[in-house]
């Protein structure tokens, strides 16, 4: 599928979009929320809203119909939570577009839209949800109102190809084993970062190390660190800053300062000596999630390694019933 | 100042506002956010967005313009990012409504509108910013599309003043010292919540606790838990559970369930148990975060008292330059 063929076959069908909701949960939702932050920043008419899966259920916005777009994922395709959503907007009216890595799962068996993504570390960035939801978001928005950038985007998404060999090696040699053995002598670490790319940051802690690597962790807005959380900073308390490559970054280098000052367990990923230069500027802030989540993994995967923890392994999800 | 007026005047002068923005830094954020979350619920035609002050300032939404009203709030009245953000707004042509308790800061001699609200534990809820900010909302709504629900949530806003007083009391006799207990012996907690009330599960983690006790502690949305953070739940880590009164409360119902069964150190502030059943169910959701901010400070004085650590007491914020 073509995120070109795919938007302009919904508006030909359906007339124009009036709001987009992007709906999923866990680490599907955050690959979603690039693409919504990209439609409230530039888009001038179409609305977007970003729910995690059983609040879009509980609360369904009331304008949810038919010149509605749901955009749904469910890496599996079996997430109850999703499907129910999926359904929910149906009877909605709305045009629903799942995506799922599970070509044999329930949502691939809907009567909706699905789109299967194949999935490994070799996939390009344009065939999986990370780059497919900004590229839906920029064809809606420059099919209906215009999106300058959409042609940096595209170029954008493709350049993440070469950007990340070679930082998933960077980031091995020089932030993985440091990164484990902070967490050998730290029960608890905090995960900064901002924009768009604060789906990582949130990513990170709830995805890598809390499900996969069972270590206790919290996530903070670098904006909103100064505005209480900056307190509890000392001497001993770990920080992981993801410094951005975008205009957010200014958020990133603010508390980099500060952090610099005033604890002596920081580690900083900067994407900008990541590869995220060779991003064009103008579409680096949707991008910066590419980046890190592929160094979420490894970083998670160094963490695994130190402690013999496989970051695949589960002790309830799947296994126990809740 | 009456939310009614307010906003008859502001259409009066400028026609119809098409979109709101909920302006802000970390505490006076979290007052706003239920009011966004009404908006992105209820309205059919208005669009309503959120953001802490800085990010608003980076990347403001192209939409942003002379039917756009911005709802910005600095309880000291002058955080500059918010005074940034008000002047942006101004330059854009949109209204701006700025909430202090600052009556003769920066944000008070602004070009825009100034309420100025008066602060502390007898203040009524309607004058205060977690209750201005719902009624606002649901006031614009009703001039402009109609909300069935405004008489309940004037009745439920005065009904929180009956219902804190006998919460406070509540709340300290059966929960304060044992949170306070409780934090001693764990470096780290968990804070689960959802829906509107969201806003006061981050709020208890990052002004309650980080800022003001210089407590490490996590945020987790109920919903999400299962999707990730729950595999980091076992004997010995303690949880906070908010369980909301409202149709959110079954994502809160399913985490305690769950909780109940997979961790020895579990404290649950049920809010059904602390008054909320007198409020209109219709908006009890909106008005839950009143009663859990309420609840957030009588439990960081107990835990204060015990740790002789002065909730008032900073060591950074407006004591170092950052």
């Amino acid at each position: 599928m073509k995120p070109f063929n795919l938007i302009k076959d919904i508006i030909e069908k359906r007339g124009a979009i009036e709001e987009v909701y992007w709906v999923a949960c866990g680490g599907s939702l955050i690959d979603l929320l690039p693409a919504h932050m990209l439609l409230e920043r530039e888009a001038r008419r179409i609305v977007s809203g970003a729910y995690t899966a059983r609040e879009f259920c509980i609360a369904a916005p009331k304008r949810l119909g038919e010149h509605s777009l749901v955009v749904a994922c469910s890496h599996s395709g079996n997430t109850p939570e999703v499907l129910d959503a999926c359904h929910l907007a149906c009877e909605r009216g709305a045009k629903v577009v799942a995506l799922t890595d599970g070509a044999e799962s329930k949502i691939a068996q809907g009567a909706w839209t699905c789109w299967v993504y194949p999935w490994g570390a070799d996939v390009p960035a344009s065939e999986v949800p990370s780059g497919i939801a900004p590229l839906l978001a920029a064809e809606l928005l420059d099919q209906q109102e215009g999106f300058a950038d959409l042609p940096d985007l595209y170029r954008g998404v493709d350049t993440m190809d070469e950007v990340l060999p070679a930082a998933r090696e960077k980031v091995n040699a020089e932030l993985g084993e440091r990164f484990a053995a902070l967490c050998q002598d730290h029960p608890f670490l905090y995960i900064l970062g901002s924009g768009p790319n604060f789906c990582q940051t949130y990513g990170f802690a709830i995805c890598s190390l809390m499900e996969m690597q069972w270590q206790s962790c919290s996530y903070i807005h670098s904006g909103e660190y100064f505005h209480g959380p900056f307190e509890v900073t000392e001497p001993g308390v770990f920080y992981f800053l993801q410094m951005g490559s975008s205009e957010y970054r200014a958020m990133d280098e603010r508390a980099l300062a500060f952090l610099s000052d005033h604890t002596d367990t920081l580690m900083v990923l900067d994407a900008l000596e990541y590869g995220m230069d060779k991003v064009p500027a103008s579409v680096r802030a949707y991008l910066d999630p590419v980046l890190f989540y592929a160094m979420n993994v490894e970083l998670r995967a160094a963490r695994g390694k130190a402690f013999d923890h496989d970051p695949d392994f589960r002790r309830y999800m799947g296994v126990v019933s809740y």
